[in-house]
């Protein structure tokens, strides 16, 4: 039988907001990839199924491992969490496949798709996301920070709703400021901003601010932020977008 | 027992695909409220559960219906495609509770994120959506078309990758050529472009195309239209765009 490999996402953290298509694939594996903490949300169902577990910050050797296995005749899953394609592993093993060994481009490869946090964090809340809108990562490991400050510009000029994944982390504690910083120079102080940790987990928390008010150190590694458009709108305990921008 | 309002999504079509979460509350509903084929979707369960389904250009009466029929005590769940809070129901449920019945404002609402069309569209392609992207619905049934044009012009001048939702239907045949025109004067020609239709489907198409060959007649109602960054790559079948912007 010839190798495989599917990167797959456990969604936010539930088991029930896995997809049945992503189980079926972990169930079919002979080999899981990724990091410690996904690899563990996934119960064992099979003895013979090897897991190989790694650091977070690893993305292109594990890829490249996940490929070069799956060369040998493995079924080897990637194991992202949330959505895979959202700042996540498929994007690093097409990367591996471009600039690796040429037989990678014959394998069986696919991608599974799955909840990714922004849905949980929003359907958390209400329905901020239910206009146009942008998902930006706020880490600048991979991308200079002048290009995440036109990025959030553009964003808050043309009016989108904006979610920030990766708002803070212990390395990186100051962006999520500067951001909100940046954001208050384009729009109101009331804009609805969301902080939502873990969602899609049994330890949600939603905390629900402005522009204004937001605290930037309510966010950590776990954390979706939410930055309303011109049009968002809090009714009792929901914020949500309206369809058309006639509404208000 | 009182009444609660569950808003869903089933999905991009192959039940594989809406998660146990979803399955779960559509079995205990004793009321389905929802656009025909979405409903179609769902398998009957139980002999006693009410269907109510409507056309799909009703989303405010819909939710006015399914609040009433909360209101009046009954478990009732709203059924969209895709993600419900994305372009769907979960927007046009808490407008109507801001206009509505002030009763409606003490239901026991709740939002179940699911797998969104441009989700299961990247996945058929590669990882499309691997940086900063955004999500525009193209139909100015209830937005000016000035505001999305705005946002093309934003999104291209800030280099994202822009899912776009809703590219065509019967009554609009030409915006996404106009579309297409207006990101043709900021991005590359080279641009990769992905049209894919009926994605997490059986029926899934994929036609890759660039920026200058694009022909917007490719798409219709069923098709999610991705136009990548200047980052974004295509190797063998795939397109992917990179993490890091430092990679080209």
């Amino acid at each position: 039988m010839s190798g495989s490999l599917t990167v797959v996402g456990t969604g936010p953290g539930k088991a029930e907001l896995m997809t049945p298509a992503t189980r079926a694939v972990l169930d079919r594996a002979s080999d899981l990839v990724g990091y410690g903490p996904y690899l563990d949300r996934i119960p064992a169902t099979r003895a013979d199924q090897q897991r190989h577990a790694s650091d977070n910050r690893v993305e292109l050797d594990r890829a490249r491992h996940a490929l070069s296995l799956a060369a040998a005749g493995r079924q080897v899953v990637v194991v992202s969490g949330g959505d895979p394609g959202v700042f996540a592993m498929a994007s690093a093993v097409f990367e591996a496949v471009e600039h690796g060994d040429p037989a990678w481009r014959t394998l069986d490869i696919r991608v599974e798709p799955g909840v990714t946090a922004m849905l949980a964090a929003a359907a958390e809340a209400g329905a901020p996301l239910g206009g146009d809108f942008c998902a930006i990562s706020l880490s600048d490991n991979l991308k200079n920070w002048s290009t995440i400050e036109r990025r959030l510009n553009a964003a808050a000029e043309a009016d989108f709703v904006i979610a920030l994944y990766n708002p803070a982390s212990k390395a990186r504690p100051h962006q999520l400021g500067m951001a909100l910083d940046l954001l208050r120079q384009v729009k109101s102080g009331t804009t609805p901003v969301l902080f939502v940790r873990a969602a899609g987990t049994a330890e949600t928390k939603v905390v629900a601010a402005t522009l204004a008010t937001a605290d930037p150190s309510v966010a950590d590694m776990r954390t979706l932020v939410i930055v309303g458009a011109s049009t968002t709108r809090t009714v009792g305990r929901w914020v949500y977008t309206p369809r058309s921008e006639r509404l208000t």
